[in-house]
């Protein structure tokens, strides 16, 4: 199933964004754990439009409602469902779009995949939309994986060609790495995070858009962690990260960095306190072989800048075949990176959670 | 499974590097396509070590063997059963390593996980030779998909700080993404390809490794191959090719670059010359919504050096908790990049015809 | 995930029979495919409670409500969700269930595997009222296939010691298939199904319960759908059928009579006319080596009686751990096999639709 | 994959009865657990053929050779691959099977669906010689439950009309359950046994063969080990057990029986003596909503006769469309219900190792 991600946690998210509702079902999700409400909606906050000049001016409550799966704020063992209730939609934004596909958009493609039927009213069931209800999973499992030592941070990298400082890949630690949490903006140097900002603001005046670098860290793993081949720890995050609308890459520790280095640079030695065993440097990004090394676990994922933008675009009409100039409506963040980056962190955690309760960990 | 990888065509690979034998089996197939044996062996030889300098002096055959699944050349339609016999294992360059983890390689997670049991000759379950059997069933792909117009390419393009000349993703032709294939190098670009056998060979005399970058083209796709969310092109390549060891990042178009620039720069217009629908760039690497668009899909990807390196490392003997240098035997290649390049027209191969294979078309 | 079905019509049942809402959510329905609404209500209300006396007196409209999928009554292409709204809920009937469980149901096995938390009014996630999402999919696929020229009935085949005429495994024609969906009581011969009703009533003025026998016919097959080993026909059907509350047993063919008798009475002749192959008899239920043989396809299905019944019984309350005594309430079907007829129909279906895309016949 | 099966403990089964080789591969075995190698080939020889009077006569040592996955006897992490070497193929008595298909054999079924190019000696992937790698890791499983206090037995309960004692399924214990293994002929009732191999004897002199009814019992499970919906214990043992050749049918507790009687009749009271809690009666067999009560599981499964007899048959060429007269040649039991005993005690273990894994119990 296109929309069903995991095997001992399994969620299945629905709905299209703007359909009278948008959900998430999971089962597997550790019975009889109480979930912090509160923190949840906190966190589901930080991924809401409207908060900002940096994000689209739809303004949605996006608080989640729990229609089975909680029971006086604890996971009762039935399968879960929850829902965000859409309250702000506008289709007759869209109304022009059924025959001029835009640029960089799914909407081609899923014509010419699914033919004149297809509901692309706000992206249908591409929309980015859909994060929002893999937040609500992801956030329950952040907080679980918490109450287990484990956390799970992200920040904004880079903005065009803006860079935050990097997470320390060896002794990332736990204040560091939940800061941008906190923080208004999400990185770690304010000035960076102010530059992002102007670079963002630059772009919307311009009618256009930026992409970004979200960095992920993720602390406290066991190591061993999950298997070898295909169902490696990079294989599992990328294949949830790559259903997070506009990312184009993924990298581990460091990444293409690897590509121009030596071994003997880019290995990373082994050594022992005689307690536990760790590692000098940490290129490897916390895997070994598909498993985790205990090591912080770290990745990046680029997302290409919002495809919607308010500049007049050449385009075709599918019905005539002719050429034509398309100019869309809607409400778009100029810059996706910023509301993401807690969707990364709601992606790692669902990843990591899924591959602890495979380990008996 | 962990070795199992597709949904309409399935794969599992199986064996140890220093098993008698590795192989594949393989369900879904095309019934009646009549696999050229001749061909398939040449593109094995691609992978096979022991061709040049630029690889590991092991020698071996790499012929694949047809257990079943193949009666007089075609497929017959029972499940299909390849072996590669291996022929050339020296277990005792291994003897030390069940307790002194090598650097970046896969022992220390595999034992943290598995437990003394763990078996490490070789790599285990965690090999490059198992890309071996992957290539048995991709190079029936790559033949199946040339008979229905759709060709897959792959070459060097970085070793250290050389590139080669990028695939054009707008406009590269059969011609241009086939000719590394039958080059004794597999670049486009002879003189990079001579400084990156330079590169390669300063390292192995430095008893060290290099990394390195592949990039990886397909034409001739029809548009709305792959799915939404989780089962788009991107999840369902990046789901396989983080099954090659060795890979630490991928990206799809014009990936991290997309980052660094502006929606009106990257995203690609539409046009039409009545007939087809195309676009002018190709920023997006031939994916829209995680569907094909009938443009050059493009990806690439980021292997590190081989950690297996002739220099004394630190390492840490696991029973007596104690720091210890480590010297690693045994035959390695410089630089994994050069022979994975067809293990990526290979993996290529399968997740396109497993989407084919879906689609009916 | 439990409760999710198929491999390429895939299913996500959600809800418990006290939420507010239950649904299903599909993908993978062939795109373009006009549902007949007015059709597919005919067909719900069969399975719908409240029709007559063997049935509970619980009152629900079971309209499905399409909330994406469906555009202008045709599939889209976009993930289908359908639901139906609960109006009817008496959640205080279970109120002193948490503790004591009831007799043949899933309480005391659910409080086992899921502790305290585990929610069980009106049986929570296990909850017969479930199939009713399961119907709205089957009603589309039963309306596909007949657009195919497959077409899928069942009737009452056994009721406590009363037994209808069973479907002729060879000759098996519409009019006798479809006959039991348009009656009033879903058998083929009236006087049989008038002893049904007696023995129906008769245990519900007992305050007890009664089981029953289902058949199942689907013609119009092609031949060789399914697969072998664990995808085989029996496989998938008894995948879906054992999801189904309280079916116990399942047979294809002649069955468990099959044990009884000898090669020579059991194998069924070959023969042809010259231009199609048939077989003399179907013992074999239109099911050879785990695929279809083109004959028509039979299966039967044994219910339980229901376990809800008003007499005073036998349990243990789990908190204090004494043997007890419990008297049931709410409302519940004196024998659940009448209404699971069209659900039989719909598992049927959805199982074949899933097969027959896979083959792209 | 057809041939796979298993969420935790993942099996594929490989090879026809005719290839050089068959054999499974395993992942998710328990590490480190030592297997009992003299048990588990006494185990095989349970199922081999060439024992005695009532199987074929072909001899074949079915002794399982471990290529990787054990190390010193014990589990080791890896993925576990075995093999058994075919030295006895005949492929020559199958010569005239590819035109004309055997009655209620696969053969026409894999003709329609692959064409003519189907390999069908001996059966190709659908023969019952398939069940022997299933039974390698099954009867792994068996040990490794036993060491847990789960045991799993089996035994004829019907051939023809002679029926062996039931398994008491309130009392079922270990002596009882495991009797059959190590008597001549696997039944409880000596006489019932001498009358079976009469009626098995019979068929043979007649140049027939007969079906039977195999019964299987687990007992010490844990309850709460399954799921609801379509991955409850139900469906996981009959999504297994169909994938045994000739089985025809499955029921659960009482299974058809329930249909018969009523609900006050069925229902299975709990009792409790302060410590643990069971049921009087447990013509639920051990299953409630798809989940372990911890009372005795038990299933039956119905086998039909072997399709392969000695009698000369009705079929059709396929190629020339006429009917014909079919002579079957080959060795073949007279009675595969016989040694498909161990195959079904294989099977549920296989089942309940991958359940008991999910559960962390």
């Amino acid at each position: 199933m296109a929309t069903t991600y995991g095997q001992n946690l399994k969620i299945t998210i629905y709905g299209g964004s703007h359909d009278a509702e948008i959900g998430v079902i999971a089962e597997g999700l550790p019975v009889g754990f109480e979930i912090n409400l509160p923190e949840l909606e906190t966190f589901m906050q930080r991924r809401a439009p409207g908060k900002n000049a940096y994000s689209t001016t739809r303004r949605e409550a996006d608080a989640p409602v729990f229609l089975s799966g909680v029971t006086d704020g604890s996971l009762d063992g039935s399968t879960l469902r929850a829902v965000i209730y859409n309250t702000n939609q506008r289709s007759s934004d869209y109304s022009n779009l059924a025959f001029i596909p835009r640029p960089s958009h799914a909407d081609f493609a899923a014509r010419m995949k699914y033919g004149e039927e297809v509901d692309l009213r706000g992206g249908g069931h591409f929309s980015g939309r859909l994060t929002a209800p893999m937040c609500i999973v992801g956030g329950i499992c952040l907080q679980y994986l918490a109450s287990r030592g484990i956390y799970v941070g992200a920040h904004l990298y880079c903005i065009e060609n803006v860079y935050d400082t990097p997470f320390d890949m060896v002794s990332l630690d736990k204040n560091t790495l939940l800061a941008p949490k906190s923080s208004e903006f999400p990185v770690l140097n304010e000035e960076a995070g102010e530059n992002m900002k102007k670079a963002i603001e630059n772009a919307r005046l311009d009618a256009d858009s930026v992409g970004g670098i979200v960095e992920c860290g993720v602390i406290g793993l066991p190591a061993g962690l999950g298997e070898h081949m295909f169902c490696g720890v990079e294989n599992r995050i990328s294949g949830i990260v790559f259903g997070i609308p506009a990312v184009k890459g993924i990298e581990f520790g460091n990444g293409f960095e690897c590509a121009h280095i030596r071994g003997s640079q880019n290995n990373d030695p082994f050594r022992t306190d005689g307690k536990r065993i760790y590692t000098e440097t940490n290129n490897a990004g916390g895997i070994l072989g598909g498993m985790t090394s205990g090591m912080p676990l770290i990745f990046r994922a680029a997302m290409k800048p919002t495809p919607s933008i308010y500049k007049e675009q050449d385009s075709v009409d599918m019905v005539s075949m002719t050429n034509q100039r398309l100019l869309i409506k809607g409400r778009h963040d100029p810059c996706v990176a910023v509301r993401a980056v807690p969707v990364f962190e709601a992606a790692a955690a669902i990843a990591i959670t899924d591959m602890l309760l495979a380990e008996n960990k």
